[in-house]
């Protein structure tokens, strides 16, 4: 089985790639080839795999890479919706054509792939006439309130198009706020749901934007690689209609995390963390889901984390990681 | 004002037009020019008006056509569903393609227009997790059963983001089907809803390919453009979000459509339709929208037409209006 992974140099990419390297099969088939395209080289691990193939590089400018006819896709590279918010025009050349691009590509090689599209929560936001419900369901009527949100939602819909026709088997996830991120704090408006668990976990002082009554969904990288895979092994069947349908959320209080934080890592690492509102951030963390609701994904088995406790957990096992900063966890030692 | 409408050579394009160019001005401001885009020149009553300027071809080749700062736009072009189920790509270069270049040329123009995007109740229908209601609704979530109702809804989501960022001031407004059509029956999966109307009535004896059970939301071609004229004047406030509306549609059997036919024309001119199921066009319009609810357009003051005889009537004052055959009504005199 080849399979093509797109962003596979990222964070959530190389570790999906590492997952499918290990169990070596999908769906009951081995794997042969693992084309990874990116933008970036992916981690030497991956490299130095046999079965990896590298594409580096824009994806517009890929046409000869349907010429491996592949047997499966998973299409995660985006631009991020920070990115996106300062650049209109990367955010619909970078997400939205490159998908068309990639759409057209497969419908060309004409031996109707498999494809897990990774959405994003992100498509859902409040509008005047649609306020946003409490937990957000496959149902729930989307209302992007970023670009990025935006040009997720359309390649939604155009994935469910190509895959009536035939074209694809084609099958959209929505992700939700993946946590605890490695790595430094960046400018996305998400980033401290990350920055709060693992800046004190390295000895660090940081800062929460928002209020501690906060909530929102979120999920351990493990839960959310775990879920992309179920939804490729998925029947069409099971999947209930061509609609994309949200992965698992831990719906957690921003109080609950740094209370997981102190349980599972003591007082004095929570104390790192200082709640000092950003107006900016507040705000559009505002628009965004406060939960999800189980749906779809709970049919296929999926369940989000145990815990906001277990995925820092998680966090804490995968720092021991080659890859991973050797003073992740400076500041448990202290 | 400057306004350019596109899909003015069509039937309900040109049908603005003439409402535009007879009122003289647009949310109160005088029209100065009315450019109109469509790939064939617009009727001869339209040509020779002075404030009209015609711009005849493809809108993909038309970049110049924004050095003239338009301060309103009606974006009515689009190739119909049957011919985009044909030909995917010309879907895809017609509807989407088409709709970003608007977009663009006017994002760069820099004016910030005021833009209604005439979109489709086809961008609803029925999924496996995802039932259609009885009536649709604003708030109910599109599932397109075909490339034409996908593609109307991701310029919606595409035309509401360039309005969140300040772009234009775009409103998309989903037009119900449109009866009575003028002509001759065509391809189109709907056509039966004008047909069994129009074709009796220049005493042409006729199919109903549907059973007389079957429900549809309808809308007169006056209703119509009246629901987009009116969606241009609203305020922002008053529409009630950036996410598309629907226009109102008369929920209306088909068996008493041919009621009102008769009331209106006589049992003679009714009989001139024999209900003949056709299974694929029947397969069809099971996926439909049966009806659609009061909505955000009710708010506006919008309604639907008083009735199915209204919509009967409406459409033979029309027909003796210059451009209709001369024998379009002469299945009544006999």
């Amino acid at each position: 089985m080849k399979i093509l992974l797109t962003g596979g140099a990222g964070f959530i990419g190389a570790r999906l790639a590492r997952t499918l390297l290990k169990q070596g099969q999908l769906n009951g088939r081995a794997i042969s080839e693992l084309h990874i395209a990116d933008l970036f080289a992916p981690p030497s691990d991956l490299s130095t795999d046999p079965r990896v193939r590298e594409h580096t590089g824009q994806m517009l400018d890929q046409a000869k890479l349907f010429e491996h006819g592949f047997d499966a896709v998973f299409h995660l590279a985006s631009a991020v919706s920070g990115e996106c918010e300062l650049d209109f025009e990367l955010g619909l050349r970078s997400n939205l054509d490159s998908t068309r691009a990639l759409l057209e590509g497969l419908r060309k090689a004409g031996n109707v792939p498999r494809l897990v599209f990774a959405s994003s929560v992100a498509v859902f936001g409040p509008d005047a006439a649609n306020p946003l419900p409490d937990l957000v369901a496959d149902s729930t009527l989307p209302s992007p309130q970023t670009s990025y949100g935006t040009h997720k939602l359309m390649c939604e819909y155009l994935i469910a198009d190509y895959t009536r026709k035939g074209f694809i088997d084609g099958r959209s996830a929505r992700l939700m706020t993946v946590t605890v991120r490695p790595g430094k704090p960046n400018g996305a408006a998400s980033s401290f749901f990350s920055g709060i668990i693992r800046e004190p976990l390295a000895g660090v002082e940081t800062t929460c934007p928002v209020d501690p009554d906060v909530t929102h969904p979120v999920s351990s990288p493990s839960n959310t690689v775990q879920g992309l895979i179920t939804v490729f092994e998925a029947s069409r069947d099971a999947l209930g209609g061509r609609l994309a349908l949200n992965l698992p959320g831990l719906n957690v209080r921003v109080g609950d995390m740094l209370q997981a934080l102190e349980d599972v890592a003591g007082l004095q690492v929570r104390q790192r963390v200082r709640f000092e509102r950003d107006e900016r951030i507040a705000g559009i963390v505002a628009n965004w889901a406060r939960g999800a609701a189980t749906g779809r994904a709970a049919a296929l088995g999926l369940r989000p984390d145990a815990s906001f406790k277990t995925i820092i957990e998680q966090y804490i096992a995968d720092c021991s990681q080659p890859g991973y900063p050797a003073d992740a966890l400076q500041g448990m030692k202290r």
